[in-house]
């Protein structure tokens, strides 16, 4: 579909398909991924579903997303202003392209020429304190004058106020729930002057009530957007430290506003200070860090989602199969030592761990590592 | 005198020759150790110091000291309890000998075994918060408790707290003026409570009331005595920042302890952070750096006080002498681009400088460098 410099667009038909596939049952982004380097296309995999779910030993075949589904949730974000965007697609944020668990389609809203502009998140508290909200501001607004469209999560506290101070330049809400359902509610008023001159973001389908775990999930593509993320105040074990952590994954500058030992608002970034985050006090901080980067090419990663022929499995002996599945359990094990200890190929180990996912079996860890679910 | 395991000792009469040498005018650290380096000792250093200033061009002889000032400063030391101990005695604190300008003769009261425990600074501002004073008194008591000794500057604000809150395991406090000029005068009492376990100690004579630029040369030994250093609030272009940079120059370790942006007392230990000071919160983050240095011996340095064998300058040919003059100015110049310039020999020049210092228009800067005095 197209080669590196050339974005890919998709035909209504195969949105249509991607979107079946990402909304079915045990299908997120990196299984996605699998499935369309695996069959070729969305619709292959598509086809392959119940078959592969049998093989991987669920119980209950997983429910696929129907074409009727589909079309109802398109129809639904067409109506509210939202567009469906594939990854490789020219409107597709770049950086977060890049990140291994990029969403295969984004849901954007509101002044998309917002996301080429260079980003920088800011996040922190939702019971800030003065002194946060005060710094939250003038970082977002002199990041805002220099040039930057500030990333945060529509929270109350430290994100609300970064938005607010960024409305005339520029600020970008990740949501942690459908386009269509705003959380907190009260801050629907806020998106909506966001809109404007900004954007709102998700992976979650139209009419997606965020639940406790989107939040962390949502934190990921915060800091996948950005060229870094300021953590301004932080408790320790917050949200905001999560994205803290995805930013260093993701290979993202982490900047930390220090505060006092005293107060609790400060530990965790205080800690990240200690962990190696710099220490931002002023606005030139940032930017200093951020300057020499906003120029260079994102990393041209060639989105691999459409990379291999479609293969066949036929070959695929039982035994191979469960001699693969033995290997795993509850514990973590790395897919190259499972291709090591079964001495199967790789296409062989991925296959069967599709398998598995589909099936609802297998859970997927970070760096590769997989185990059968307890 | 003596090999580098076995303890310099001082005559009565050497004593007597060293605080002669030192107290005597243009004379300090630097001086002292290039004139004993040059003349073999201190006496025939005071015998040659009229002839130096002749040869330097000094337009009146400058003030040697008395033997019977020396002998007065001797009694008066005493009777307040007060031993003047010279580097390389064993006495003297192992790690402030390391120090390029280590005071040759340093004043030392109370229990002055305490020097020999492993030392911290914890150093501040004068006005401190409610919350600096506390965090001064947590570091100051644990590391009491771990088995530190706490130097600080006896003044107001972080550094009494400092004192205060290590009483009972010991601390030192290091004076910018003589051991019978206390200041703030105000402290007389928190000294008497310092003095049974822990210790004052300082290179300035009895009697003398120190001026405001006695302080911030005071602050060299502060980082000099110890292992590492602590500020805990410091504005921009305080007393606490030039001692951190001095302990930076000694090879110390330098800690800071963060505070909110918008608190103009964390400005001088925020930007430490950025400049790469350690980060510290709790007393753990500095028992952590600077445990595995304490077991570690202190790098044997000879102290090269005695050194060369005394030399003989009659060869030195006035032309030789103008020529080295001549490359001097107001503007900072290094000693060895002063001997590749001359062509003369590294000893030469440093007679020469010998003989500008001793006649007062020479100025001494850090990293060897040298001028004239405007």
């Amino acid at each position: 579909m197209g080669d590196r410099n050339q974005a890919l667009r998709l035909t209504d038909e195969q949105r249509i398909d991607w979107l079946r596939l990402i909304r079915s049952q045990n299908v997120g982004p990196s299984t996605f991924r699998a499935l369309i380097n695996h069959f070729g296309g969305a619709r292959a995999a598509l086809d392959a579903l119940p078959a592969l779910a049998r093989r991987g030993g669920g119980n209950t075949a997983p429910r696929i997303c129907t074409q009727e589904e589909a079309e109802r949730e398109l129809a639904a974000a067409r109506k509210l202003g939202v567009s469906l965007v594939a990854i490789g697609e020219a409107d597709y944020p770049a950086r977060l392209q890049m990140i291994d668990d990029a969403p295969p389609l984004l849901a954007l809203r509101g002044n998309t020429s917002v996301l080429s502009q260079p980003l920088v998140a800011i996040v922190g508290s939702r019971n800030a304190s003065a002194a946060g909200i005060k710094l939250a501001q003038r970082f977002a607004h002199e990041l805002g004058e220099a040039g930057f469209a500030v990333v945060s999560g529509l929270a109350r506290g430290i994100d609300a106020a970064a938005h607010r101070a960024s409305l005339s330049t520029g600020t970008i809400a990740v949501l942690a729930g459908g386009q269509d359902r705003i959380y907190p509610a009260e801050h629907t008023d806020l998106l909506a002057s966001i809109l404007p001159s900004g954007a709102a973001v998700t992976e979650m389908p139209m009419g997606w009530e965020p639940r406790g775990r989107d939040f962390p999930r949502r934190n990921r593509l915060i800091s996948g957007l950005s060229l870094g993320v300021i953590i301004v105040e932080a408790a320790k074990r917050s949200g905001s430290l999560i994205t803290a952590r995805f930013a260093l994954e993701q290979g993202r500058e982490v900047f930390a506003v220090p505060g006092s030992p005293l107060d609790p608002r400060a530990e965790g970034t205080n800690g990240l200070i200690k962990q190696g985050a710099t220490c931002a006090t002023e606005t030139s901080d940032v930017i200093s860090v951020l300057e020499p980067i906003i120029g260079l090419a994102t990393p041209a990663r060639e989105p691999d989602i459409e990379g291999e022929e479609p293969g066949t499995d036929a070959e695929l002996a039982a035994d191979e199969r469960s001699r693969i599945i033995e290997l795993l359990s509850p514990t973590p094990i790395a897919v190259d030592d499972l291709v090591r200890l079964s001495a199967s190929s790789p296409r062989t180990v991925r296959i069967v761990l599709l398998e598995l996912e589909i099936a609802g079996r297998l859970e997927r860890h970070g760096g590769s590592l997989v185990s059968l679910r307890g």
